[in-house]
């Protein structure tokens, strides 16, 4: 039974502006190290599915982009969105198209613009998942992280009985999902054995296509459109993406279905949603900065500072952010690096 | 009496860098002011002299920026030093230039990067200075600053005996020069009625020339031999900076003569020292923020920014120093900004 492999690379990148723009969101960059995130995203797919099996959903404006980025995909397996609809449309559209070649398969999803800092612990943590899908075909399975702090910013799974175990790998059903929550909440979660919700997937393509019939049954109609016309060789993928609402995969099935299952991982995951997380992710010199270019630090300490060309000095800072982006540059401490994305919202208004 | 005016401009600007360079030091610059401050300074000069009787001393590097800034001065007026050698060879160089011509005359000078709040009260304490010249021909007369907070960034004047008094002005004799003081020293001058050292002169050209043979006696033999070649129409310019040592006219003549005299004047005078400097006198928003270009504040109070062509957004900062540079970018806090010019010198070591 072949693995698709589906990776959501729609992401406008504006939590890491102006490093990351519409142009160049997130994905497309590499933040310094040796691949761009998406690239990273699919060579860690390497040991599960050959190249042809790998899709790449992303947005018209940075298609070409993403394509120059994987030469080795064939052309077709870069899905573009017209518009960004938030993650079930993109996941359905590419389960239709998958079900087309390969009904009978098994498709795993995942965010191209997150780190993993042990691909072997996410390959070994994806075998377990595809080996318990033989025994449980039905199941919606998400790789939940195990949580190392109280973080705010996610939102968390909450286990139930135990269905399965092999090779250290745990499979639960889900109890429940909770939304990002408070300080407080978080710790409680954290103490309760809740794990991060990572948006990592997999399931058999027939499971989530009769899933989403059941709990999304008007984009269910309009997908089937879509495939019918798919499969005569007639693009409407327009006329779909006009139609559908934007909802994401987490609200339109994992809280509804009763098959949703997780198990938890832990391989340096980090989805690395702010400068903040950057700089806590890549490697600091002595003094805790993380910095990327030409950078002069002058007693300064915990600073995340990225040149794009322009020699940036820092001197007698602390936790500050400092990016240089092509057309700006943003300066703020590290713990208000959270609240940028609504910043540029704010100002694109 | 024709008053001759020189104007110090070979200064490299290095305190306000990234915004004032090599290049493009510090008096070309407008900082979001109407003009330059080199031209601010010209124009100041108006109501006392004619623009033939103004000279520019600056760098040959930047000598043809400066005429391009002053098209309305003759070209031959803008004197260009091979090497930078402080203030003391600049004076004496321009001193003799302007003996050739007039030897019987009264020279003013004043530095080219500083700010006058208030020409009209620069323009009175001139009126008055040119004045007392006339009773005291031997005077090197200062203009001292009445301090309004105990500055550790000047050098500080102890004013004597009174000589002379009109129009709301006195005439002091220099009891001593003191260096930038400490805190606490500073404090204690300014209790004592001492006054900064803002650099402006007034003396008759006959008289500052005698003060050179006296306390440079080399100097002088070399100023002398460079006179004569001026008066032959052949340029020993060169040869001239070459020997020359590097000092600042208070060191060479001011803390060594009897004939020091000062006249205490106020009219809004800073010498923008610093981005911390600026911050205080241009004009802030309704939080404290002085800004520069395209800049977009979030939550953000005290900070000094200047873009020179990125956007520049600041969010939950205060007290910043940001600086975009054609060629760097500067992030500090503000009480650190008077230490740029050090980490620019270590830089290019």
């Amino acid at each position: 039974m072949a693995l698709h492999v589906v990776i959501m690379a729609g992401g406008k990148g504006e939590r890491l502006w102006p490093l990351s723009t519409h142009n160049t969101p997130k994905q497309l960059l590499s933040f310094g190290l040796e691949k761009s995130l998406l690239r990273a995203t699919v060579d860690r797919t390497a040991g599960l599915t050959d190249k042809e099996h790998v899709y790449v959903v992303t947005n018209t404006a940075i298609a070409d982009k993403v394509h120059e980025q994987l030469p080795d995909l064939p052309r077709e397996n870069i899905l573009a969105e017209p518009i960004g609809r938030n993650t079930a449309p993109c996941i359905a559209y590419a389960a239709a198209m998958i079900s087309l070649k390969d009904n009978n398969s098994v498709m795993a999803v995942f965010p191209s613009d997150h780190l993993v800092g042990d691909p072997e612990g996410f390959t070994r943590a994806l075998r377990f998942a595809l080996d318990a899908l033989k025994t449980y075909p039905h199941l919606l399975i998400t790789l939940g992280m195990v949580p190392d702090h109280p973080e705010t910013g996610y939102g968390y799974i909450a286990p139930g009985e135990i269905l399965f175990s092999d090779e250290g790998f745990k499979l639960y059903k889900v109890n429940t999902f909770h939304e990002k929550p408070g300080r407080e909440k978080a710790l409680e979660y954290m103490e309760e054995g809740c794990l991060w919700n990572a948006g990592m997937f997999l399931w058999r393509v027939d499971t989530i296509l009769e899933e989403f019939r059941q709990h999304t049954p008007g984009m269910y109609d309009d997908l089937m459109a879509l495939r019918a016309s798919m499969k005569q060789g007639r693009d409407k993928i327009a006329a779909f993406y006009e139609r559908v609402e934007s909802v994401s995969i987490d609200y339109a099935v994992m809280e509804k279905t009763r098959n949703a299952a997780t198990i938890p991982a832990e391989f340096g995951w980090n989805d690395i949603g702010s400068f903040d997380a950057i700089g806590k992710v890549l490697p600091p010199d002595g003094h805790a900065n993380v910095v990327s270019g030409d950078v002069v630090l002058e007693e300064s300490s915990g600073n995340v500072v990225f040149s794009s060309g322009k020699k940036i000095v820092v001197m007698d800072a602390k936790d500050l952010v400092v990016i240089e982006g092509e057309d700006a540059i943003l300066v703020c401490p590290r713990d208000a690096s959270q609240r940028i994305s609504a910043l540029v919202k704010k100002m694109v208004k």
